[in-house]
């Protein structure tokens, strides 16, 4: 069932090595309406991190500031190891196109982690199981088309009688369309996949733009295995709206009921 | 009652200007156990960048990455602005020590907030008044005492018989101890101020230390002078501790029911 051959997130995400400058180029597969798909953007500024000779130990949080907006096409990846210690990197990532100004600057985190006490507060979120649930209808949005969204919660049908304004709130299987096993590449791509908290609570899609992203990771890249699964339940909600910012939060579990990531963005919207 | 003269916190988070290279000094006032309070040094570097001339708008995020211990005495601040748009900038700040490696590496993004929709999803915790709690007692480490901690849940009285693991939330109202409005830097500082999740849950103290501290604003310049007021009510939780890291998330409210700041870590413990 899990296909090893080319999956077309993982030639979306492609990165040729350089030094402290690697290449990638944007995907038509993975393309937004006026930009690729962040989530993928930030996979790529990953992948180039997990590839790079002088890395040691698994993502543990990455930052992604979206600067300006990236053209169809290639960009290059001046990717910085800020300071390196004992079990933990701190790197900077800088991607720009033709020279010009910095379009998305990341700065992430790698650590060895060793065994520890280990306790799991939150609850795993009751949800139907993938299987009983109807993927979300393909949208015009080409990334939508890669991933399989099957939600409990919070499916975001405009033309119902929800109350207004409507919640924020969405619990939701997310897989790629063509199943793909979970690794840290799609666990970060997924936690940008949520669909905007505005057009949940404004019950009407908007002009709108992820600012800045950070996501934790709470597995290693030998737990991600162990789990060996194709999808994640997935939550996100929201605070506030205000000033022309609104907020994010989510979390991504193992169907087998671990807290893979947690994620929060601040976003732009016009209304 | 608010002290307009200088204010500790004020003294403990001054920057010298420079053209990109700013300097600032670790303060014993805001000092923990093995470094400086990281709430200060964020406090610094937030102030680096308000006071600069070209900065534009107010603070949107910031996204601190503590990479090594910062010792006692003066550091510098290298500020770059990496990218400006028509309503947003963002800012990359190095802070290092005699020439030395990066200890502290940070993002933010300021914004020129404009009118819009607004909605705050999120209901204002219920709280006792700030006057009809005892304030924390004072402990050892120094930057504990310049705040004034009262809690309605949550209290760390790791003597008291309460489930193993203990909930990691807390509810507490935060204020300067010499009381000082409420304002962008302080809010900043506050934002980690709340003590380590893992000591709430263990029940113990155990050596700690916040790896990357992210924090959003939701309220403006404007928007807090609004407020006046020195105190804020915070609410923080924990959602998992595995191999060494936990997370902690938590939101900043003004008296009034105004949602001002959330914020997001992951933190290093040995347990």
């Amino acid at each position: 069932m899990l296909t090893k051959a080319p999956h077309l997130f993982d030639d979306a995400t492609r990165v040729t090595a350089g030094d402290s400058r690697w290449r990638g180029q944007t995907s038509d597969d993975y393309w937004a309406f006026v930009g690729p798909f962040g989530g993928a953007t930030a996979a790529t500024i990953l992948r180039a991190l997990i590839d790079h000779p002088q890395r040691n130990g698994d993502p543990l949080a990455l930052t992604v500031n979206f600067c300006a907006p990236i053209a169809q096409g290639a960009f290059d990846l001046d990717v910085r190891l800020v300071k390196a210690n004992r079990s933990t990197q701190h790197w900077s990532v800088e991607l720009s196109q033709d020279g010009a100004e910095v379009a998305t600057f990341a700065t992430a985190i790698f650590a060895e982690r060793r065994a520890s006490w280990s306790h799991q507060q939150a609850p795993f979120p009751k949800a139907k199981p993938f299987e009983q649930i109807l993927p979300y209808p393909k949208v015009a949005a080409s990334w939508v088309k890669q991933y399989d969204f099957r939600f409990i919660d919070g499916d975001p049908d405009f033309r119902s009688g929800k109350a207004y304004p409507a919640s924020a709130f969405s619990k939701l299987w997310i897989g790629d369309r063509v199943p793909r096993k979970i690794d840290m590449l799609s666990l970060m791509a997924m936690s940008d996949a949520f669909f905007a908290r505005i057009f949940h609570a404004k019950r009407e899609l908007v002009p709108f733009g992820t600012v800045s992203l950070t996501t934790y990771f709470h597995a290693d890249a030998a737990d991600l295995e162990a789990e060996n699964t194709t999808r994640v339940l997935g939550v996100a909600d929201a605070k506030i709206f205000h000033k022309s910012y609104g907020d994010q939060n989510g979390e991504l579990w193992a169907p087998g009921g671990r807290l893979l990531a947690t994620t929060t963005q601040i976003a732009y919207f016009k209304a």
